[in-house]
């Protein structure tokens, strides 16, 4: 169980950015969505069906230059069964295309229930003998409320097909700071209580790198907590959600990484999704918008941060 | 929003209980499983057919007596998109027969993407301008460690189609106290000011009983912090798991309830799917050991309680 096969996909691209897959209908060019209801109707099938087009070309003109994609199961459970199960065909085509799948499901729950999502979104289910991969992704986001009950069963699964998770630790909401800033008795903080708790969870695991597979979450728009998390947690890998649409910049996400360019990514789903938006440019060239509009942030933290090693 | 049908429900039946869905093939008797897999073979699609064959005689089973059932979306998603479509087919089946459907989820996450879980488990998708219902549950449990920005957007949605949210305040896990005991530098716990929480959330919500629409789950491993989570969150409905396989029992529960008997329901899950296993009685029997089982589980409960008024 380790973050090694994400931190070399960052190394060799020199991108330290993950593509986030929250599609929603507005942000799909309407040829697509057209095409998709021609076929399907305008049903949850004809919906999914137009997300993972969307998707696809998505995929296909990033997975050169950025090392990892972020579906956020909110966006396909939306549409039904059959959004998920276009979940799990954007995983697989995301691997196929050689990227590293974080899904972004923030799971929780304790024994053989955690033991059953671990199963489902990183490891395989048995049936009768057979072991089947039921979503198959690399990584996912967990909330840690429920303590080590919680963490425990994803740790046992994941160090079978090395895979990671990432904790929330401290989100990038305005309200996060309602019960994460509170003092404990012991005058930690909250976020930092459960970034020791990553530490410490991490500690069962092991890979190549300095990092654990036991990663935390921790918002780009609390640049000062970001850094005092870096220095106090070494092992731990930051997933840093926030940049762009939630207004944190390369600035705010440079305290997330370490001295040798590493210990981070930064997420970003509207910026990238939504470029051909933005930029105003042909709906038909929305994939190479969002290449642009990827390889324009890539540029913009490398700046700050200079070469990863 | 409000949990009146819930609590209607509960007082017409005298059972504040819930029964658990969360079926592993384990529980299944065979006969169901063989017939499923000569159907769609040894796939995650036999394995959720047989899964759903089962929840259906349960359902069938329970429906006169049990007010709620409480589907575990983790047992589903480990079948991949094939269990989540069971997971839909459950939901709708037990609402025709007249149950209130809880989908076990304990989902968080912010702004428009707790948005899209709660169109998609309680409210409905827009797809060009139709009202689509994805899965279409009566309630979902949450996760409140993002604050308020993670609970507002459920608010809403469910404020439309009289919908109820459980927050997690204090799980029945034994690790539960790593975060939910520490004390705050006001001198509460975690899970007394995630208690208040709910109350300043649900007093935003309005039904016909003094319970609001946003409900808290504690456990029933917890009698103490039970009572004193009673007393103190007056318009809070307790969903409270743990009864049963996981130690706690009818006396360990009396202190979720109010004066009138009111004020939560208990869930047990394994002890009602698995009582045929445990009975020893004829596999094909498992329908009425569930029902006997949730018989004996009432009656047992309402021996403490009294009458529901």
């Amino acid at each position: 169980m380790s973050f090694d096969r994400l931190i070399n996909n960052i190394k060799q691209k020199q991108n330290p950015t993950v593509a986030g897959l929250d599609p929603k209908l507005d942000y799909i060019p309407g040829y697509i969505k057209e095409n998709s209801y021609a076929n399907f109707g305008k049903t949850l099938e004809g919906a999914a069906e137009a997300l993972f087009e969307f998707n696809k070309g998505l995929i296909d003109a990033l997975c050169d230059i950025v090392p990892a994609v972020k579906p956020q199961a909110a966006y396909y459970e939306m549409y039904g069964w059959q959004g998920v199960r276009i979940l799990e065909r954007t995983i697989s085509y995301a691997k196929q295309k050689g990227m590293f799948v974080i899904t972004d499901g923030k799971r929780n729950d304790i024994g053989t229930t955690m033991e059953a999502y671990a199963k489902a979104h990183l490891g395989t289910t048995d049936i009768e003998g057979q072991d089947i991969s039921a979503f198959g992704a690399d990584a996912l986001t967990v909330n840690g409320y429920l303590g080590t009950d919680g963490i425990k069963p994803l740790l046992e699964i994941c160090q079978k097909d090395d895979k990671g998770i990432f904790v929330l630790v401290k989100t990038s909401n305005p309200s996060s700071g309602e019960l994460q800033d509170r003092t404990l008795d012991d005058g930690l903080t909250v976020y930092r209580t459960m970034g020791n708790m990553c530490e410490s969870w991490g500690a069962q695991t092991t890979g190549e790198t300095d990092y654990s597979g036991v990663g935390a979450v921790v918002g780009a728009t609390y640049p000062e907590q970001l850094g005092e998390l870096r220095k106090t947690l070494p092992h731990t890998f930051f997933l840093v959600p926030g940049y762009g649409a939630q207004g944190g910049g390369a600035k705010d996400v440079a305290p997330a990484f370490d001295e040798n360019g590493s210990g981070a990514i930064i997420n970003s789903s509207r910026g990238i999704m939504c470029a051909w938006k933005k930029e105003g440019c042909d709906p038909t060239d929305y994939a190479q918008a969002a290449r642009r509009e990827a390889i324009r942030m890539r540029d913009e933290i490398i700046s700050f941060i200079g070469e990863i090693r």
